[in-house]
């Protein structure tokens, strides 16, 4: 109600959503996870906590949206070469997961959701709507280069887990090129196998 | 000094280790990462701090060698059968990331990991000990079972990646039997599949 107020009729401000979400990104990077409070970012961004409570049931979910929005579309518009799109997907997945905030957020975001009774974890909107982009790829690849045995869930499950291994692991992948290796084993997973795979 | 002096000689309390990497798990699950420190477990296993800190030098290296001890060797022992040696490679793995007190420390030590500037943190230690098993799994299989152009190193690396997402994010993968279908990805990664690969 006192949040905005700014003439007649108090129209919402727009703006308190972006402002606070980009002081959670900004604070996650400066201050760490567990300093990154409603009462922190409300202070950064300038608003009243109140606002963002209206928003965001609690700094999990306010977290999370921050750092994991989604992916780009663009960025993954199949083109129907499925070698290209996979590297741009895998690339774009990849950023998601290493920009500044969304690495100081990860492992908190996690170990949350490890003692969290909720059904649905905040962060899974991410891998929720990267899936179906991973199979709009697949499903404009040229007739052949898809074995049609082979699960699309199955594959994405695996590539979920190798950007995963790639962000909290970082010790463990960073000695070599990472999207090309990653898009190579994809691409294995994907090719028909003329019966080996049984 | 004091912790032991059973006879002539001080000899070295041997049960102290098991004493309290046994306490350090039962009080991960019973009261969480936070709350298990080595004043907690020295307090659980009845043993004075003093002697832990002489073993472990902080509470994270105590609960990576209490939640994380290595894969059981005779468990990943190959015996030439590809697929069977990996499934059982596989269960074993996942048995050690999806024990309860492994379970209740997962998310805290990497969340410790991203923070800390250590240049190799406690918890890749299973990871290091389980590439070698690995290894000679493939070194067992029948010729022509495994491509020799495929990179072991890449492919224990989606393994890794598919164990860590199915304890993290367990909502992710609940959905199916989750052994046979990682053994069916890794069959696919290791197939030998006539140039399809390139």
């Amino acid at each position: 109600m006192a949040d905005s107020g700014r003439g007649p009729g108090r129209p919402r401000d727009t703006t308190i959503n972006e402002r606070a979400l980009a002081a959670t990104r900004e604070l996650l990077v400066q201050r760490g996870f567990e300093a990154t409070t409603i009462q922190s970012v409300a202070e950064h961004a300038g608003v009243h906590a109140s606002a963002l409570y209206r928003r965001w049931p609690s700094r999990i979910e306010l977290i999370a949206e921050a750092t994991f929005p989604g992916l780009d579309q663009r960025a993954v518009e199949p083109t129907g070469d499925l070698r290209g799109d996979l590297h741009r997907f895998v690339r774009a997945y990849v950023a998601t997961f290493t920009a500044p905030a969304a690495r100081a957020a990860a492992a908190g975001l996690l170990a949350h959701n490890q003692t969290s009774s909720r059904p649905r974890p905040p962060e899974l909107n991410l891998r929720v709507s990267a899936r179906p982009r991973f199979q709009d790829i697949l499903r404009a690849a040229p007739p052949g280069s898809v074995d049609p045995t082979v699960d699309p869930d199955d594959v994405f499950d695996m590539l979920l887990g190798a950007i995963l291994t790639r962000v909290l692991l970082p010790a463990a992948t960073a000695r070599r090129t990472p999207v090309e290796r990653t898009v190579d084993m994809i691409m294995r997973l994907l090719a028909p196998t003329g019966g080996e795979g049984h």
